[in-house]
């Protein structure tokens, strides 16, 4: 091992809608010191950048590593990013568009900085260090108020010419279906997200069909997030476990679907609803893959709940960094 | 140029269920010679691997090159291959299951030798010489009896551990769809393939509906395929036209899904329904296509018809070969 690899260290930042988390890796990616801060995106974008910067000087100062020792930095953004330029082209949630980001934090900290999205960081974390390790195809699914997706196809991210990809929960899967936030109708937000299970389950509580939910969250969709629902089907609301099988159902057909084209060895579940039901999500879904996959495909793939939690962005960032700025060698 | 990028030739191979085409090509991969024979499947696998070196032979003697002088050989197989190892799997069209056929041929003319499914060598060809040129993601599509599939994603072609990928005609579009030929339901075969296509044409046959088609084949499903299909429209018969369409909207889903995952900058139409009705494909696929789609992708894709007809196949095999050899330096 020469000087120069001891060396490294790795910088992945996770800029959320509400919070900015960066962290220090050291050349084996162990973690070296961390600092978490509100995003504060109501106060607009140079505001967040300034944020965003404080948040890296500050893990850089709980690690004891000097500015000019960082090797490169990564940051997991919300949103669409052109991974080539690193620029922010469309984020809703922090109300950015065409942000050169990249550029800005390299001028900043004068060293290479690569920007993905913060989904497909996630999976790629699962891949370098958490569920899939060791595969080489990897799908993720993640269920939350949306349905995020992330891939790595032969290594790599896979994205588009100049913008990120899999846009998983914008697959269509119900023709006729209802509205959803993206313009289209029925795509597989509209039956599978954590809102979309939600606003069933209000409904099954105005029917009276879920009382434990009932009694502590009523019909208000907001308040219905992942932990109450596992608490509900803990707790005898067997409403609230079908609703879940019928979620799992549409995302096993997309998931068999993304099989039978890509061939990925490990569908890697995670986000708050599955980190609150793993079993029940991965054994449902797996069994519906199972009904719709090419049966030569059946053995080839296997399904596992998400290991690296809050950290995967900020690992699957640095880590990225490392990978592209060791490719380019 | 040094002497050993002069002295390049590959050899091309489209292993079909009819006829076995080889051809060899110069480092520049122009078309130096190449030869035809029938596959003669029902003699057996043994017979099958004799012609199919009695035509790489005889292509070699065509083009005046040495059998010393090959740097590789491609081989696209229909069915799915294992392309690290150059097992063919499983081909239904030739009965085979298991065949070591890259072992066979590598020591029989001592030299590389790489296996690949027939559809991915097709795409592969319009990635690098044809209708694709410049993309570095591409999605193709062939509707003929089945519905073939092939995607190259960052310039290399996709498959699975150990076996081919993208099974486009079966990515499931119908909810207690028709039974398909894989032992599942509602796939996209059912509903848009040539087969689907002449079964709902001499249906409208029976009706009455299609004068023109009546009059030339009759109800026999066997006998309607593309151009009698395309001079049906031409010669007035709309319902044949409607039908089309239909099968172009569950396509079109199926794109558009692809789309909003891997974000391929062109997808590529190919196969014997296309080349019969090049416009009515493209045009109302990509119509059907831009429904679906994210609108941030919209912009971002292109559809084509496939340019390289017959050789397509063996141009994106010895051109795979050469790729694989060369990514290995």
């Amino acid at each position: 091992m020469n000087k120069q690899q001891q060396d490294q260290h790795w910088v992945g930042v996770d800029l959320g809608g509400t919070k900015i988390l960066s962290a220090v890796y050291d050349r084996q990616f162990q973690h070296m010191g961390s600092k978490r801060l509100r995003t504060q995106a109501e106060r607009g974008c140079e505001v967040v950048i300034e944020r965003l910067i404080r948040s890296i000087r500050q893990s850089l100062e709980k690690s004891e590593v000097a500015t000019e020792k960082i090797t490169g930095i990564g940051i997991g953004c919300p949103g669409f990013v052109d991974m080539k330029t690193g620029l922010v082209r469309e984020c809703v949630n922090l109300s950015w568009k065409d942000v050169p980001l990249g550029e800005i934090i390299r001028e900043h900290f004068d060293c290479p900085v690569y920007l993905l999205n913060d989904v497909d960081a996630g999976v790629y974390a699962e891949h370098r260090f958490g569920a899939a390790t060791g595969a080489e195809n990897v799908l993720g699914v993640f269920p939350g108020t949306g349905i995020g997706g992330g891939a790595v196809v032969q290594g790599s991210i896979v994205h588009g010419p100049g913008i990120t990809a899999m846009e998983i929960g914008h697959v269509h899967v119900v023709d006729n279906g209802l509205p959803c936030g993206c313009g289209n109708n029925g795509c597989l937000e509209t039956v599978a997200s954590r809102l979309a299970i939600a606003a069933a389950a209000a409904n099954a509580c105005y029917r009276g069909q879920a009382p434990y939910l009932a009694s502590k969250t009523g019909t208000h969709v907001k308040d219905i997030r992942s932990g109450v629902l596992a608490a509900a089907i803990e707790n005898g609301d067997q409403v609230i476990e079908d609703i879940i099988l019928n979620a799992c159902k549409h995302m096993g057909v997309v998931i068999a679907n993304y099989i039978n084209l890509l061939v990925p060895e490990v569908i890697i579940l995670g986000g708050g609803l599955v980190e609150a039901m793993p079993r029940l999500f991965v054994k449902n879904i797996r069994n519906e893959v199972n009904k719709h996959v090419l049966s030569i495909y059946r053995k080839d793939f296997r399904v596992a709940a998400a290991k690296l939690g809050n950290y995967a962005t900020v690992m699957g960032a640095a880590s990225w960094a490392a990978h592209k700025i060791q490719t380019l060698d």
